[in-house]
């Protein structure tokens, strides 16, 4: 039996949400919370879990069933995944957003921190790049450093309609043509829609190996589905452990009773603090291997949070802005700022209790007490001493923070902390009373570019953007 | 004679600082300046530009010289470089902070994106590694992927008391002493204070070749000094070039007529808009090869200017947090809070007019005109559309940007862009009358850090530690 399957070592695994540092008792009166605040507001997050367990598994909260409904569907992952690793050394995701940064994040956390550097002998699976922008740049050096014969694309888009992905999409795919012509297909899988959409289309045309993502489950909620599973399983993750560990992260969140709920505190303290006026939300990790679980929460609290309209179409334009920051790497760069700059931001450690490795500080500079008293030390002491050092930094000048403890980075913490983030955001959707699940605000953007590349349909778009005034020179330094 | 030192190509590679779509007749009445704001505060801004060339060249702002005042250095660093090119296979920098962030953001946009990742007979400069954590796992990984016996570090820290860095020294030390014994001197080089401070001690004690970060040069203003300049040279880049940019913008900004100095005007605008609540400053490239200029960036505006205490010793509690964001990628993650999201933000845009690849969209998908429409466009055209229309699309949201556009990437052109922020840093630290030099808000971790440690001298912080409210588990979920 794998061990996550083992009750006692699951609740080894457990993460842990650490709100103390929010309360007055910790952060002084005047910016922390009391425990009446939260009672008070009891029944509003009770109302918030309700409303959302009323839609959950409907609309688009499709995500919420994932660790759930996938069994043939990871079987046939899993498969897929083995074959890649025995054929190919490269394996390059073209996507941007959800599609991207949930299998950068998971990469990041769960490989080799060097995996691409690695020596082909001590690398157990194919060099991974995830191809998220147009830059001609880029995808030029992307081409200098893969071997197109030994290359598996996997292409993710759930409509298709997704320029830049398209864009890569038939940039790649012409390359594949002339190169193996009607075997081209053996290079190339597809993650898409199963019913709507270009991509599913084209799939079928040149009978490409096709993903499904569900109709429910958003591009900024589809690390659990094919869109991630794929990719963490060619990278040799054990994606059962992932989806275990999200699916024990939704058993702890079962519960209505909020103190006893780790995702809807964590949505109630923000939405009691956006309220406050804390605009900014900093996600810190002390550990490189977090670093782009940072990103990708980044995208999902921003794009599901960030709305001018409420539920009632009430002008609210609500939203906080994430900022991603290294621990301890930006104590160097942004904490004068956090620990003496305005009081405008709630930070949020993720802690590592037990890193993967350990390393002594070896002896040395005897004569310089400066650096001496290091010797002997480990540096996990170091980093650790240095978190609960900020920590106690921010507090001791009242700004608001709070710490999700992992017990240590794998496959089945990664899949809890990615569904508190979810859940968490899920419930705060609610309190806000908007939708959490569409992006309305993207549109503008992208139908302005239609026009500027003269696509039919766009005319009008263009004669709006030919109209705008013109930029003044005097202005243009 | 090179390129950068012909008068005519100067002028073709000259940055532009677009703030139109700061002003009211672009981003709408509400959000919007009026000239009459500008002109209002226009002795304002040349007293800061007074102020700052005042003490310019002195104290903390011996950064302003470096374009001029590095001769010999710069020769030596060059051929030090050329050496090291020939026979090193890597070159691993340790340090944080400005130490890491500079090295990491010119090689990011200089060298190929994937450097490391190229085969050896395509790259012509050693493989870089810049390590800015105490991550064991990091550590391990560095190890995992480097051969020591290639390997030249540079240890880089202008107190030798960065904790962080000193024992990453030590580790190091370690074993290249059990290696190469009394030759580990030639794997390593210091960058540090010529007097002060325990790394330039250490480095005589040893023998080490060692390069100096002027008195007047803080971390976050040292990329034009040998902490960056070492680096980039190892990897092939023209530093003479690069200086001549940050001159080339120097002479840009020579002049109190604040509507032709675009950092002074850049920072005039940041001082209105920060004061009219904007707490949030998004610094948005659209290019993966300035993407980490964007991190380094953060660092100089957080530290220099995230202030409790103005020069009069008020407390002012000043300060905007930076947001990198990148183009397009963000667009499909942070971009639907920016356009509908509170209207508590600024974002810079930074153009390249010509990329240093062009891109084809090959045909396809013929019978699909969501995608068809890309075909026989650039990437190019894309890239750029998407970056117009994004600007259109904040613009008509009535959110504040402006745009730095670059003619191309090149040394001239990010010595000119990483001098222009320096510049409107030291100026915007001027208008809000406080210190930007200083970072004591880090002291507070450092001393805990320390504590935390048991380094003798830090019993009574120790005390203080233990006396701190301990948690409550009940709000520990």
């Amino acid at each position: 039996m794998a061990n996550y399957n083992c009750e006692n070592w699951q609740k080894s695994m457990k993460l842990r949400f650490d709100y103390n540092n929010m309360m007055a008792k910790y952060v002084g009166e005047t910016e922390g919370l009391q425990e009446k605040e939260l009672n008070e507001l009891n029944d509003f997050a009770i109302n918030a879990f309700n409303k959302f367990n009323a839609i959950r598994g409907t609309g688009m909260t499709g995500w919420a069933d994932l660790p759930y409904n996938q069994g043939e569907i990871v079987e046939d992952v899993i498969k897929t995944a083995d074959d890649i690793r025995k054929n190919f050394k490269y394996f390059v995701v073209l996507g941007i957003g959800g599609s991207a940064l949930g299998p950068s994040a998971v990469f990041q956390a769960l490989c080799h921190l060097h995996h691409n550097d690695l020596p082909d002998d001590k690398r157990n699976a194919p060099k991974f790049y995830v191809e998220d922008n147009v830059d001609p740049e880029r995808m030029q050096a992307l081409l200098d450093v893969i071997d197109v014969n030994e290359t598996m694309f996997n292409v993710v888009t759930k409509s298709g309609a997704t320029s830049e992905t398209m864009a890569q999409y038939l940039i790649i795919m012409d390359i594949l043509k002339a190169k193996f012509g009607d075997k081209a297909k053996e290079h190339i899988i597809a993650t898409t829609s199963s019913a709507k959409g270009n991509l599913i289309k084209i799939a079928k045309e040149e009978g490409l190996k096709t993903f499904y993502i569900p109709d429910g489950v958003g591009g900024r909620f589809s690390e659990l589905c094919p869109v991630g599973l794929l990719p963490a399983s060619v990278l040799g993750i054990d994606i059962k452990e992932l989806l275990k560990g999200a699916e024990y992260m939704d058993k702890l969140c079962a519960t209505s009773d909020v103190k006893s709920n780790p995702a809807l505190m964590s949505a109630l303290l923000s939405y009691i603090t956006i309220n406050k006026g804390k605009n900014i939300s900093v996600m810190m990790p002390y550990a490189d291997g977090l670093k782009l679980v940072a990103d990708w929460y980044c995208q999902l609290w921003a794009e599901s949070l960030g709305k001018t309209f409420d539920n009632d179409g009430k002008k609210v334009f609500v939203g906080q802005t994430p900022v991603k920051a290294l621990g301890v790497t930006d104590q160097h760069s942004q904490v004068q700022l956090y620990t003496e700059g305005p009081f405008d931001k709630v930070t949020t450690f993720l802690a590592v209790d037990n890193y993967r490795k350990t390393f002594i500080i070896a002896d040395g500079c005897e004569d310089i007490p400066d650096v001496n008293f290091l010797c002997g030390h480990t540096m996990n002491e170091l980093i650790q001493a240095e978190r609960v050092a900020t920590e106690y930094a921010l507090t001791v000048k009242e700004r608001l923070n709070r710490t999700i403890y992992l017990p240590e980075i794998n496959a089945f913490t990664i899949g809890q902390l990615l569904f508190f983030f979810e859940l968490e955001t899920a419930y705060a959707g609610e309190m806000f009373n908007i939708n959490t699940y569409n992006q309305p605000g993207v549109e503008g953007g992208k139908n302005a570019t239609y026009a500027l590349l003269g696509r039919k349909g766009y005319e009008e778009k263009k004669a709006e953007l030919n109209n705008a005034p013109k930029k003044d020179d005097k202005f243009i330094i």
